[in-house]
């Protein structure tokens, strides 16, 4: 069986000694968030994730969900996990405090998030899109929507979703057909039919409450003529109460090759009574309030797939006794030494970990952002914050889950043969991460609106956020020679970042084929800068912490070797990375759709 | 469903355009092989897998093996596809005449491999491990042995395995545990447990030949004690009629993550009659024997699979719907463009391409070199050839399912959502493909094997065998201006490689850890170094087919603009890649084993 320990020690470190302190501190999140308070939340939330949440991934998986009568029934022990998790009070961990929440700050949410997914993907569906859709009917709900529906969804006592695809349309939702009637009391019917709606149905809440795309009958074609509905599962009365249940059906739910604890379902909306979000036809803006969200949250289930997959690597690898070490017998008394001696297996456990924790860094400065942008007194940081956000939207979310399934086929592959074997449990890390770089936008979609929008959003500000923060920090650094073997790689990849945008932004005017044809490539290499950025960002605080910090010496001279291995054994890609987007796209668009 | 079209023009076009055509005719086997004959084979066979293997795939995929009462029952259908392969008599395509078989060339046995794997990966496993059994026993069996067991082999009524794994080793074979005792009739009795035996038990023939690794009581510790015998499952009395139950037992199959119609089954042996292959303590290097053409078949299944992958992808990105190609509508009568408008869709499309075709080239190059190993008349032939087949094995094996399990991956990823579902049937690839990189030696060990044997053998001749072909068509082509596209990326990825071969072979002498720490990455360098000598091999056929060849104008067009793809935007990998490799073992192997 699979074991999971929350990474709290590196949470602790990124949050303390990474994170901007003069931002977090500003934030008014701050006053609920002393250093015990962060440390309280982060033990109590790995141990209900460790001890609640794990042991029911494996079983979740076997069991899947079972569609019975119109009723979906979730895996063998979620409903109580679920119930323990209501009752602690984690649905409202960030949550605004007017409507029940704790007001805690996003990065902690967003630790809490990393933790719940390592622990069961599956499970954590249910609580990611309710939070979603919280978020939105906060964001964009009328007074009266929000007091009707937002203290049940904090509570966790209704769950929600977002109901955006159809059979016909997922990524083009120009041609979504759901049709929203004017009704007499000004709410609206909803008719329509939507597939692969997660947490569509389920046996865990008494009440879901539907986010859903749909046309008015004056709805302009295209994307412009969507609007956005709440449609809750039983109706609502005025005192919050349960009323009738609504024309919404779950229809059947999809058989998936991962996720199986989580229900796809089918969804059928039948003259549903919907309440109308914000204004008509503004419906795609809102729910990307929700997708924007959902994006960093599909990011950081790669990352958490990620970090299980190699706890289980590492602790295969250290126990496992196969072959000797190249340069000799590391244990002579024993058959054989632990394949951890050999460099391709520390090869695959060191991506592995600079990705992790790389990662880890680059989410929660980002989170920090987050709430920069909508909660920091000072306006200019707001903004620059938005650009941040912004930008590393589609880098979390793309290169997150690309590397995150990566990182959990190391996992299988550590294993050896035993990986490839049901019972040994690490497989459906690879299965569940899977649908990671496909959902909420495939990472192809991604990719281009990294170089499609982001590139060219706001006069180039979107992107210059990042050269900023990441020239202010090697300004910063100076000519510290103790620090030149992680500046330097940083500051040249730098430039070459700079210089393949400068290439595409001048070639993908003249031919927008050629934004399509660097799209990944792109995102891939200012991923990896990123990470360069944080590993030299995380260096800095190893440095500064081998004289005084609080996580003890090895942890810091870890913290630099696994920075030394980013440099020296990821980064390198990014040259063949430029060399492939500057070979543009002919050769790639250049053969007729037949001849394939 | 799935559809699956074997591509018997590319394997024509290769075998009679691109394969070494005076090797190929002074083989014996060039007798039974003219144009007509290699024709219908390879249409024979791709009717074959195409109506009656693909349909059983997905459902074989569903009902996977069952194991009742010590008996393994195979999927639905399994029985009678396999009744009619033997009616067929391609059990013995490739086999000697001597024993029944119909002695054709061997790269029309891997062009059927191919077909097999990417029709039905599970049910091929059956009739591989039976071809690899009856080559071994064909190379080293007594003449008693073989006129005993082949006849029936070849004629599929009898079916072959490989025992090699034990629980507490798979990789590191020294530590077997299984245990031979001398008979009084010169016979032996095995007695011991093995796991992850393929096609260990099924209902598909009446008999199972197993081919078994124990010790003798004599034998000395490690790999050097450890000895060959052929234990069938029902015993054979001389006249090749069956006798009694040997001391044979499937205990139980595994649950798997894909090859779920491959029986993997625990098999123990208890007191059952076997017979030593040749002299005792070498049964590590007869298996061997075995063991290289399973890599050679692993290889090719990651090819196989890469490309009904890829077949099912076009046919999806051809007919789904979803937005605009970025420079305008195309098909402006629909509600939107088919995604094979958009680059990033085609981008995954032709890397599919671009691997398949470049390594299908590899595949049937090195298969025609195996051929010569053994068969070719003039000894120097057999020599070298016998280098480049040791160079390639590893290569092909760790390579081809590397990139199979990213074109399965690409495969999913192009149809979106739909990939995920199990129905659609396209994720069976990737997990079918994911055990290629595991099993016959994982790919880390096909990488050590590589750099810690191949490329110090025979004094470096054996890496020699490949310079040479691949400088030999350089100095062919010559300045010939139309290939310089080709030659010249070919030309500096040679330069490239050499160093860093040089680079390795000096830093591997002074630090036994170096080989280790490149060697995955250096198999990679060497591979798309390979890849550039088939597509150059290949763009150069096509060029010479544009004025008078007999595939077609637009085959050969897609050949130069898939070779151009490879060169342009696969190939710059390698300086990444080297880039890595000269970064050496330092920062991989820093970390305290206790400390990941």
């Amino acid at each position: 069986m699979p074991i999971y320990q929350a990474p709290v020690t590196d949470f602790r470190f990124l949050i303390n000694e990474v994170l901007d302190s003069s931002q977090r501190g500003a934030l008014p999140s701050a006053e609920n968030a002393d250093d015990e308070i962060v440390d309280a939340v982060l033990t109590e939330a790995a141990k209900f994730c460790e001890s609640v949440l794990q042991p029911i991934n494996a079983t979740g998986d076997t069991e899947g969900c079972r569609f019975e009568n119109g009723e979906v029934r979730t895996p063998s022990g979620f409903g109580q996990a679920y119930e323990a998790y209501c009752e602690a009070g984690w649905p409202g961990l960030t949550s605004d405090p007017e409507f029940g929440g704790q007001g805690l700050p996003l990065y902690l949410g967003l630790a809490m998030a990393e933790m719940v997914t390592a622990s069961n993907t599956s499970w954590g569906m249910y609580p990611a899109l309710s939070h979603g859709a919280w978020s939105l009917i906060h964001r964009h709900g009328s007074e009266e929507q929000k007091s009707l529906f937002l203290p049940n969804m904090i509570s966790g006592q209704w769950t929600g979703t977002m109901n955006l695809t159809e059979s016909h349309c997922g990524t083009d939702l120009g041609l979504i057909r759901s049709r929203a009637e004017p009704d007499d009391d000004g709410r609206y019917r909803i008719s329509g039919a939507k597939i692969w709606i997660s947490a569509g149905e389920h046996d865990l809440a008494e009440n879901i409450i539907h986010l859903v795309l749909a046309r008015l009958p004056d709805a302009p074609e295209g994307t412009r003529g969507i609007s956005l509905f709440i449609v809750p599962k039983f109706n609502v009365n005025g005192d919050g109460s349960l009323g009738e249940r609504n024309g919404v059906q779950c229809a059947g739910i999809d058989h998936k090759m991962g996720i199986k604890g989580s229900a796809t379902c089918e969804i059928i909306f039948d003259n549903a009574v919907g309440y109308l979000v914000g204004e008509p036809h503004r419906g795609l803006h809102y729910m990307f309030t929700m997708m924007n969200a959902a994006r960093l949250e599909t990011g950081i289930q790669g990352l958490g797939l990620a970090s299980v997959a190699y706890q289980n690597a590492v602790e295969f690898a250290r126990e496992r006794l196969q072959g000797r070490s190249l340069d000799g017998p590391k244990f002579p008394n024993k058959p054989a030494d632990p394949i951890i001696v050999h460099p391709d297996v520390r090869r695959m456990l060191m991506i592995s970990r600079a990705f992790i924790e790389g990662a880890r860094g680059i989410g929660l400065w980002t989170a920090l952002k987050l709430e920069c942008e909508h909660f920091h007194p000072d306006e200019a940081i707001r903004t620059q914050a938005g650009h941040w956000v912004a930008l590393m939207t589609p880098i979390i979310k793309a290169w997150f889950t690309d590397m995150g399934f990566e990182v959990t086929n190391h996992g299988v592959q550590v294993h050896g043969g035993a990986g490839y074997i049901l019972d040994t449990g690490v497989e459906q890390f690879v299965r569940d991460a899977r649908i990671t770089k496909i959902y909420e936008g495939t990472n192809g979609i991604q990719a281009l609106d990294l170089v499609g929008r982001k590139l060219v959003a706001a006069n180039g500000e979107t992107v210059k956020s990042f050269f900023d923060e990441a020239e202010g920090l090697l300004a910063d650094i100076g000519d510290d020679e103790s620090m030149s073997e992680f500046t330097a790689p940083l500051s040249s990849t730098l430039e070459r970042l700079k210089s393949t945008t400068g290439w595409v932004y001048q070639h993908m005017a003249k031919n927008p084929l050629e934004a399509g044809a660097a799209s990944t490539d792109y995102l891939h290499l200012f991923a990896l800068t990123a990470m360069a950025w944080s590993w030299t960002l995380q260096a800095r605080a190893a440095r500064q912490g081998l004289d005084n910090g609080a996580m003890g010496e090895s942890f810091y001279n870890n913290k630099l070797i696994t920075a030394r291995f980013f440099m020296q054994r990821m980064l390198p890609d990014t040259e063949g990375l430029m060399a492939r987007i500057m070979a543009g796209s002919e050769s790639m668009m250049a053969m007729e759709a037949d001849d394939f």
